[in-house]
């Protein structure tokens, strides 16, 4: 028979919605924070209420921020000659994470997608114009996934800027530290061959 | 440079305490929760609000319960003549998923465990004793895992029932269905053929 309480069952719903969380995973959860109601689940509750009332996208590169502007756009140790244009707020972070980049951002939350219906002003790609006509911007660089999609997005944002005068860059690509030649696949590695370097 | 707001690192802090998720994982379900704000996120907020305030144990058998009588406590379809004595609340639902068992239940949880400080007491054991002696229960099956806690537990449930003329037993154990003999532990083996049954 059915042995849980109504409340329970719609919490359990609710937590095996999100991703990677299956049923008996979502009932594990339930379970853990009924048990540890105090202080467990009051806690993730008002850090839930505060997410959700408190965070908006970043006034100039639409990250996600608690204030107007995010923590990378009001830091005055960032260059404003430098902008990386990312897909997402994830890729953000894993380029952060790397350390390898001090300038700044702009989140497209997307990528261009006709067949999806995902066109430039979706993705803030007009403010991003309006941002390198300002003449702080040297350099925009485009840091898309390698996909058809990132593809189709780089080429549009090189059209979109060529008459401000701004360099358009993108990352290296090649064979990634740490992977073994035998099992790469071939575009990668034509690529690579293509691209050669001299060893100095 | 830390590039996450602090509420977002808030809830990411919350979620990574749950069991099995790591920070990785919290980042990914608390990016997926803003992301989907409207309604996964808010629906979220309300279906634990919901499991906080409304639920608490039945009043007869201790499981998670939205009323003060669990839906099993009170439900007429099942015999009051027999209560299963299970450790905790995720044992029960295994039983009702097994779906061999039309009695009512005892939800302990915990197990009898001196060196923790968990007593009689903690467990509602004295109430148990109590409704045994009600008149209607007949049988007390005593489901509790074959660890020693759940042991010295068993054997407490049986000195305490031993006045009341209740029959106390425990499901058979033995070789599990499916599994193979060969990687079997010798107590398991063992205790299989001690009691060992005639093909019919």
């Amino acid at each position: 028979m059915k042995a849980i309480p109504p409340s329970l069952e719609n919490l359990v719903g609710r937590l095996s919605r999100l991703p990677g969380v299956g049923r008996k995973t979502a009932l594990r959860l339930a379970l853990h924070l009924v048990k540890h109601r105090e202080p467990q689940l009051q806690e993730l509750i008002s850090a839930l209420e505060t997410a959700y009332g408190g965070l908006c996208l970043c006034r100039q590169c639409y990250s996600l921020a608690d204030t107007e502007l995010c923590q990378i756009c009001s830091s005055p140790d960032r260059r404003d000659d430098l902008v990386c244009v990312v897909e997402g707020y994830p890729e953000l972070l894993a380029l952060e994470e790397a350390g390898a980049f001090d300038g700044r951002y702009h989140v497209m939350n997307g990528l261009l997608s006709p067949m999806r219906g995902v066109g430039p002003e979706v993705l803030h790609l007009p403010e991003l114009a309006e941002r390198c006509r300002d003449g702080f911007v040297k350099e925009v660089i485009v840091a898309t996934s390698l996909t058809s999609d990132g593809e189709t997005t780089t080429l549009f944002i090189r059209r979109l800027l060529s008459g401000t005068g701004v360099s358009i860059t993108r990352p290296a690509s090649g064979i990634p530290f740490g992977s073994s030649i035998e099992y790469l696949d071939m575009e990668t590695l034509g690529k690579a061959l293509r691209e050669r370097k001299t060893v100095v």
